[in-house]
This record gives C-alpha cells, sequence and structure tokens, in this order.
C-alpha cells in the first residue's frame, strides 16, 4: 500500500516548521516511516533552483519565470523523491508543493491561475496531495513574528503581497475543502498544535481504515 | 523599427556555428546592429540551466523536467536579452530556439507536442522569429561530421532519437513554411553557405522593403 502525502502550506510566519514537526513526531509516534522534504528544494537541482529564486541576485524573474522553474524543479522532485517514497509505503511531507506556486506566482505575483493549474495538471499526472494543512492567519501576525528573521525575496515584499497570497490560499481551500484543511494560526502554539492533531488524526483514520 | 529575429536550427552536425558565422557576416556588411545568442544559455541562468542539462551527472530528467527548465530559461532569455534587442532595433540572431524543444523533447524524446506547443505560446506571448533557417542533413552525415567532436548528453543518443529529431524539425517546416526555410546542409560549405546566402538576401527583400 502507496503511503500518504500530506503537504504543509501558508504564507511567512504561520508556524510551518514547528507544524512539520509536530506532524512527523505524530506520524513516528504511531510507527509510520516518514520521508520530509521541501519545495522549492528537495533534490540537488530543486535547491539550485530555490537558490536562484529566493536569492534575487540576478536580473528580474518574471512571475512566469518563476512559475516554470518551480515546476520543473517539482517535476524533478516527484521522480527522484515524492513517487518513490509513497510506492515504497513511506509517508511524504512536504513544506510547500503546488498549492504555494498558486498563491505566491498566481496570487502574490498575479500569473494566470488558470495557467499555473494547467501546468499543475500537466506535471501531477493525477498525484496529488492526500491531505494539506493550511496554516492561516491575518498577514500582521505573520510579518510580526518574522520580523526579527533575516528577510529573504518573499520576504521582502511588500504587505499587500502577503494579503493576496493568504487570499489565493483560502481560495483554493475552498474549492478543495476535502483536501485542504485551514487551521488558525493565530492562537497560541499548544492550541495550534491541538488543531493540527485533530486533523491528522481524522486523516489516518480515513487513510488506514 | 524593431529588429528582426533569426533563429537557427538543427541536429548535431549540420554546421549550424559556421552557418551563424555567415549569418551575422552577411548581416554585418549590410551594416545591420547584430545581438548573437543561443539556447539552452544567453543569459547567466541560461547557462546555469544549459550545463545543467547537457552535463547530465545527475538522476536522468524526465522529458518533461527538460521542457519546463528549456522554457523557464526560455521567458527568462526573452525578457533579459532579445525582447530588449528587438525593442532597441537590433537584430538577434539565437542559435537554436523553441523548435528544438519541439524536435528534441517532442521528436527526440517524446514528450507530448501538444503540451510543448501550449507552453511555447505562453511563454512567447506573441513573438515568434521572423526567419527560421533549418539545416538539415541525413542522420549519418551528421553523425559522422561529429564523431571527432567530444559527445555531450544529446550526441551520446542514438540514431534512432536523432532520425525523431530529425522528422520533428521537417514536421515543424511543413506547417510553418513562411517561416521555417528548409537548407540541405550535405553538400559543400559554399553551397550551404549559398543557400543560406539567397534565404537571407530575399528575408531582407521582406523585412526591409
Amino acid at each position: 500500500m502507496r503511503g500518504a502525502f500530506i503537504t504543509l502550506e501558508g504564507t511567512e510566519g504561520v508556524g510551518k516548521t514547528t507544524c512539520l514537526d509536530f506532524v512527523r513526531e505524530s506520524l513516528s509516534a504511531a510507527d509510520i516511516p516518514t520521508v520530509v522534504t521541501r519545495e522549492p528544494g528537495g533534490t540537488e537541482l530543486g535547491e539550485k533552483i530555490r537558490n536562484w529564486i529566493l536569492e534575487g541576485n540576478h536580473g528580474e524573474l518574471s512571475a512566469e519565470t518563476e512559475t516554470l522553474l518551480m515546476f520543473a524543479a517539482r517535476a524533478f522532485h516527484l521522480d527522484e523523491v515524492i513517487r518513490p517514497a509513497l510506492a515504497a509505503g513511506r509517508w511524504v511531507i512536504c513544506d510547500r508543493f503546488s498549492d504555494a506556486t498558486v498563491a505566491y506566482q498566481g496570487g502574490g505575483r498575479r500569473a494566470d491561475k488558470g495557467w499555473i493549474k494547467s501546468l499543475r495538471a500537466a506535471v501531477h499526472a493525477g498525484l496529488e496531495p492526500d491531505l494539506t494543512l493550511l496554516l492561516d492567519a491575518p498577514v500582521e501576525v505573520g510579518l510580526h513574528r518574522i520580523r526579527a528573521r533575516a528577510p529573504d525575496h518573499f520576504e521582502r515584499e511588500n504587505r499587500d503581497f502577503f494579503a493576496r497570497v493568504r487570499a489565493a490560499y483560502l481560495e483554493l481551500a475552498r474549492d478543495e475543502p476535502h483536501r485542504i484543511k485551514v487551521i488558525d494560526a493565530a492562537p497560541s502554539l499548544t492550541e495550534v498544535n491541538s488543531r493540527v492533531s485533530a486533523h491528522v488524526t481524522a486523516f489516518l483514520g480515513r487513510f488506514c481504515p
């Protein structure tokens, strides 16, 4: 039986990394073998592309160029890491996936979302995450939390940009409520983990009946 | 008035580099300012992607991943080099362009050509080469000529692969006879240059009446 594919999504400062650790530990406690990976990244090619995009030390990449780079890295990531792990029965927890391209390059940078979704369909070739945890908080909450960290390319973008990213994420969640679970990330860590735990437990019940 | 966009296409060993030099010299003799570039490549990002694909020292890239990388590099190349040069009135001579992706990744590696053409339409956004010189020769002729050179990733592919690439190029030329001029590259260099010259002269008459 193939493993489950779980993705974590959300804007900056919503606590994605903490949530990822919590999900991994929850699955390990249930004796489920996991592979943790991330996008952009996850392979040597993916990490190179991640650096090209996030460093921003070249001419300005258009939203369309970024989108194509993201999907090139994703196609390789699927071939090299995600599909083999799932086929071997391992569960894959991925820090951001295609929803992030719709939200950031589509919502944030205004590339055509219909075009992004057609690329997504071609590259996924039928494989979709089984569960997506979307950590959601008002833009001000996330920005306040990341203020202490060094800003990268995306974090230098302005407040309106993050508002568009958040709106695009929430639109995706409205379109696919069965897959995408929105978790209010504004409360305390204990409270957020409790909500994440409820979703993971419910998913385990559905996926491993 | 914007410059003209000329692309050179063909399989390995057909004399593309010599032809490119000849076209550039012909245009310079007519006092036309030129920019010579190539794909994959033409920008720092494009050269990184070129090296990544051609070296082949990594996990096998699928034809779809290669296609996405090619179009990501192309989108950046169009933004950074090709469109600005054309807008400034310079003529751009590009060693391979999107036809090569249809021929190599589509014909050679069997990625879906309809999908490649939809990516081409999205990335080109209306800009097509004004003239494409397709140097064509039987596969054996090209392979014989390159035998002395170090083979790269594509040149290591087999004879059938190049036969598919050639067939895909000729199909493109049948679909767009006004843009794509097929030049028999099997005869002597003098004879090939004479044919190239005739096409360039005819094009100059059309483009600069």
